[in-house]
């Protein structure tokens, strides 16, 4: 997806918040807004909203020499999600179509976002919420059709807490998973220890994409991880900064997540606030 | 009142609004982003809000050859207010306390604000909340004593449309009224012309403040407007801009406002969604 006008001042305001969580002072979130300016400025034609948000929080890091500055919101995401799981199996035990309701607490989790909003509100109510609604693009019938016959699963994890709903999900499919996490804290996107604390290592394989970037951009991951995409019959990429990465990476990839921010809606056609399975390359516009 | 972090993404994002109701093209909105982070990156420290407003609004002036890039939502949101007027009358006439129920509207006509929201959503509906709501800071009493023996008022306008709702208020009131407006086009504050079609000129006499800022910087006014501000017995001081701009003018200017900006609620100790009559200098904190 390229990168909007709108993304602007959203990224000025996302690295306001990355940096006040990262505890600057004033002067150190002054230098952080004034950096994210610069990086603007010189942006590429073409640069996609993960790869800048990558420099932006890379900036952050930095001037305020904090390695994770989500480090203690990701562990409080994770805590609050683990509570929920016994909540989330029994939904889905007890369901009529036990992998739809799988799939759509998946969705629900991905509203664990803390680059859209500061805070993502009642958990409950938004598991109610996508229990009920409608999706607004509905490809799970080629995902879960594809699941029948491939012989593993390639899963691109999103954010910290979200894991747990996604271990809910992955509970329920059957063929090996192997489960992408980032190379090195970004945001509050999963790294290999947020995914541990979930409990994925123990359903899945785990393996980091070598990257920082909030997405997957494959030039930037490692070897290993370019294998093992390359090589994974489906995939599923969970959230705003996979679709971001990934809305044209071809038919194996199916983004599932949550529309949170305007301009992604306006990219992928479903209004905010809906929920979406969209098969990659597919496109209409 | 200082200018917050939280208002760099805002000043981008407003730059975008206001270079697409310009009729900009996405090469003249990209340019008119890049100049307003280079304003950002050369301000002042100490700089206030509608100071570096001025700036920006220039700027996509300038860039997009417009010199009224609300001229059009301005006429709309005065008619749409004019058909609102007999009943805002009927609200006045009606009531207990005509003089609050007047003052109450002047404040909910301050919804009219195209700075902070591309639409103001439903007037009736702010009409019948301010009617009813408490003022989270309440200085009435202490303005409508000077009113009684002041021997004219200077009012500050800000918003065009707002300026009906200023009309059904100058209209219960029984002294001269001067009606201050901007000196030349800057969002959708109102001009001589935007008060003049919101029928101010035929019951106060409209004084331009010879400035294009989005509030009132006394040192860009006219020496005739300055004159008049030093001469007030009293003044009424509408909207968010003019609260940056004279939150300690001293005890003669009351600002009337809804806080539509968290950190204007920060800063004024009222929440976001307030109603708001604050005595200029009297801030606790």
């Amino acid at each position: 997806m390229k990168t909007y006008l709108e993304c602007y001042p959203c990224f000025l305001k996302q690295a306001l918040s990355a940096a006040r969580r990262a505890g600057g002072t004033e002067e150190q979130q002054l230098s952080v807004i004034r950096r994210t300016m610069e990086i603007l400025k010189k942006l590429d034609a073409g640069a996609i909203p993960p790869e800048i948000a990558r420099h932006v929080h890379h900036a952050v890091r930095e001037e305020i020499s904090c390695p994770d500055p989500y480090r203690e919101a990701k562990q409080q995401s994770t805590e609050q999600a683990l509570v929920l799981l016994p909540e989330l199996r029994r939904l889905i035990e007890e369901s009529s179509d036990p992998m739809d309701t799988a799939i759509r607490l998946a969705i629900a989790g991905n509203i664990m976002d803390l680059g859209v909003m500061e805070d993502f509100g009642n958990l409950q109510n938004t598991i109610d919420r996508v229990l009920k609604q409608q999706f607004a693009i509905d490809h799970t019938a080629e995902l879960r059709e594809l699941l029948e016959t491939a012989d593993h699963l390639l899963y691109l994890g999103d954010n910290t807490g979200e894991t747990v709903f996604d271990r809910a999900l992955i509970e329920r499919i059957s063929i090996p998973v192997i489960y992408a996490v980032k190379g090195s804290p970004v945001l509050n996107d999963a790294t290999e220890l947020d995914a541990i604390e979930a409990g994925l290592d123990t359903i899945t394989t785990i393996l980091s994409n070598g990257s920082d970037v909030p997405g997957t951009l494959l030039n930037l991951c490692s070897e290993e991880f370019k294998d093992a995409f390359e090589k994974a019959p489906v995939i599923i990429a969970k959230g705003q900064g996979n679709y971001e990465s990934l809305s044209d990476a071809g038919r194996k990839v199916f983004c599932m997540l949550q529309i949170k921010c305007p301009v992604i809606g306006i990219d992928i056609g479903a209004p905010k606030g809906s929920i979406v399975c969209y098969r990659s390359g597919n496109k209409s516009k």
